[in-house]
């Protein structure tokens, strides 16, 4: 059963102007178009205004320029979207995980689990793992020797760290990821390949969370680096020796290559693809599907990529630049 | 023990025109090059029909418009690729699960596992968590609370559905999908970033097929959804909030970001990949490795990307191509 | 403790000529910035000679065109990254697994592992499996029915196998690969797809390594093979039927679409998309993020995509393609 709250107590818990009644009750959030008079909605962007107009919420989270557009009761802030956040997240509290350590759990002896802490139905912890206060590692993870898993961070399930990998606290990983397999690194040897031994790990910081299936491989030389509050989507997929600095978003299948630095605050898009060996200095915005092939020395946003258009078109466009392409000067 | 099958028979139970001895038999499926006699081959394409001149296949399913060139015994239909593989689905059935919880499997006592359902070794079944009749949930599963499972749907290994997702029947999930994690939504907070809690979940409907590594991204407030008989290949991303339509086939590699709708029947290639909040109609095709960033309201193919060429000619099309963005009009 | 050799040792045994005392010790790699003076670093690539000035190193293997830059000890020799991973390999050896099946692992009593083979914990052997000598089935991994690995083979964790994979000798594989998945093969049939059975298998060679949350299909009939020596990084997919030659390296989130055959000794960098039905030739060099929609005959270097450009510009590269687009001819 959801517990539900007054419009007067979010006013004054998260600092919101109210138009409206204050003995109003909500218990969840919708959509606007979707909300019922026990819903929370909320309006970001002025873009889609329009959705007020019909809307059948309790409450809904807006600025003051939107707010007279609104025909239900309004909580009135300058950042809307992050008061819904911090409201959404009172309405809906993440179930707390039971300390424990299952008993279809793998163990190593030397492993050092934090009585507070959480180790889910076969999940495997080898030598010398440590795992912090209140840390969660689902069911089905694999946890090698020697990682160390910060207090308060949570692995869902069927994540894999290598060994010697390190996290932050307060982290969360999504299932599948895997964190610490080797860097892609081999010396050409007479037509054959010999590996480089990839000899680095991961430290990943405070704050941090790592999407679904993404894939963080462990330095050759020295370790690949997530700072604190860096946010990973889904799918994405870091070389060996990368820094991704503090705060910077990365959004799904994005891919980058080996010993590259991102710096802080950037946000990239999807399916951006860096290559190796780069710099790309703090704030910068790169939008998806973009190709990285150069450093990047100055704050912005960047852009590459052909956006679709219909086939026949696509096809004169392809030929119109081949020709320049086959022009030697 | 392989079954096999006259040449009548299967022209009987199939629809086909035979031009041979309906007394030959096939036991096995085989390319036209690597077909014996014992072997049942197929043409779909003419543009291959020279690969029947050396055939030693038993029989081949192809047009009519092929079957004169066919030296062969010959099952001749409108449409010898979809007869082609009712035909292999007879000659190679799937094994079917042997129903049952494996002892190793960890199932919560309030999850209501069908009688007729299978689920496989090491796998777990959280609290609350339903699995219809004759459904498969693999080794190394992991079934979140309350998720629910349809009848003959089957999660063949290590796949890891999140809380409250709901599958449909006679759905197939191939190895690492992982259904139902976060969407990826932070809202921005004084030079960090804040979790907006994603409490949507994902629905996929009926006769839907999920690649291996496939990720879909739980609601942020609503549901992800997918239609009836669509069908999505390997390390496909959907973001929090789309939706895909009935029967709509989607090749590997392609991420969706959040809130982007595809309409029916279309046909996404490979490594495509889409804004968000997009709408794309029914019917649309788009060719592989596009950047799709504006809705598209109309039925029909489209494009983009450049096509690879040699690395110098490369080079000149990319200079011709600064010209232009350097240009201040 | 790790083992510590002298510089003498080390020229001996890699026919290295040193510049330098042979009583010199070193325990551990490190990169110039980061040695100290038990380091061994190197210098493969003269671009970043200006390292050598500062590093505290103990010693830097690298060519005699660098050695008078050097301050400290040399190691010299005409390929010395491959001397560095020789060293490093001997300096940083593997930990040996311990040979035999572990108490919670689940194995099929008609599966055949070899008695130098190790199975790790929660890991799933399904019936008829053969492992070879001294191979390693680490935690979590799940190999079905049929599947073979050969000597020396190495699946790190949560690795998928399904069944009748065919693995080789002295390959590495790592966690979350999916090797043997369906291929994506559906006939249409009315408005909806009918799924073709895929009846054949995945046939991987020799000393080959597959990346993390890497994905193989199955072929649709016949095999989708792997040769002798390939590597593949991290969130690669290939698709069924595909034939990638000896020796050729793929670098992270490639995909392959099916019955597209890769050249040996070809070198493919990351995010590059291959259409089906290609020929690719031996020693085909492919830039980042190219899109390959048409064989290739001949070796070379061959790429495409737009790098990124500030947005402001790439509007305007985008809106002079367009033009050329809208025009018929």
């Amino acid at each position: 059963m959801p517990k539900d709250f007054s419009l007067g107590e979010l006013a004054v818990r998260f600092g919101l102007e109210l138009a409206g009644d204050p003995n109003t009750r909500v218990s969840h959030v919708a959509t606007l178009a979707q909300a019922t008079p026990g819903s929370l909605s909320f309006l970001a962007n002025s873009k889609y205004r329009k959705g007020l107009r019909t809307t059948r919420a309790g409450a809904v989270v807006l600025s003051a320029a939107d707010a007279e557009s609104c025909p239900v009761a309004a909580l009135i802030g300058p950042n809307p979207y992050l008061s819904y956040a911090r409201i959404a997240e009172l309405l809906h509290p993440e179930s707390k995980a039971v300390p424990g350590v299952h008993p279809t759990a793998v163990v190593s002896p030397s492993a050092r689990v934090a009585a507070s802490a959480t180790v889910g139905p076969l999940a495997v912890i080898e030598e010398d793992v440590e795992i912090g206060e209140r840390a969660v590692v689902g069911p089905g993870c694999v946890v090698q020797r020697g990682a160390r898993i910060g207090a308060d961070t949570r692995l869902v399930a069927r994540v894999n760290l290598y060994p010697e990998v390190v996290l932050g606290e307060r982290g969360l990983v999504h299932a599948g990821a895997v964190i610490g397999a080797d860097g892609f690194g081999f010396a050409p040897d007479r037509g054959t390949w010999f590996k480089v031994p990839q000899v680095g790990s991961v430290r990943i910081g405070d704050d941090v969370e790592i999407g679904a299936n993404t894939t963080i491989d462990r330095g050759a030389i020295g370790d690949t680096v997530v700072e604190h509050g860096a946010k990973l989507d889904n799918q994405i997929q870091v070389g060996h020796n990368v820094t991704i600095g503090a705060h910077t978003a990365i959004a799904a299948c994005t891919g980058i290559s080996g010993s590259t630095t991102i710096g802080q605050r950037c946000l990239i898009g999807g399916m951006v693809g860096f290559a190796g060996h780069l710099n790309i200095a703090d704030d910068v915005m790169i939008t998806g599907c973009s190709l990285v092939s150069a450093s990047i020395r100055e704050a912005g946003s960047y852009s590459s990529g052909m956006p679709t258009v219909p086939t026949r078109a696509w096809r004169r466009m392809v030929a119109h630049l081949r020709r320049f392409g086959e022009k030697e000067r």
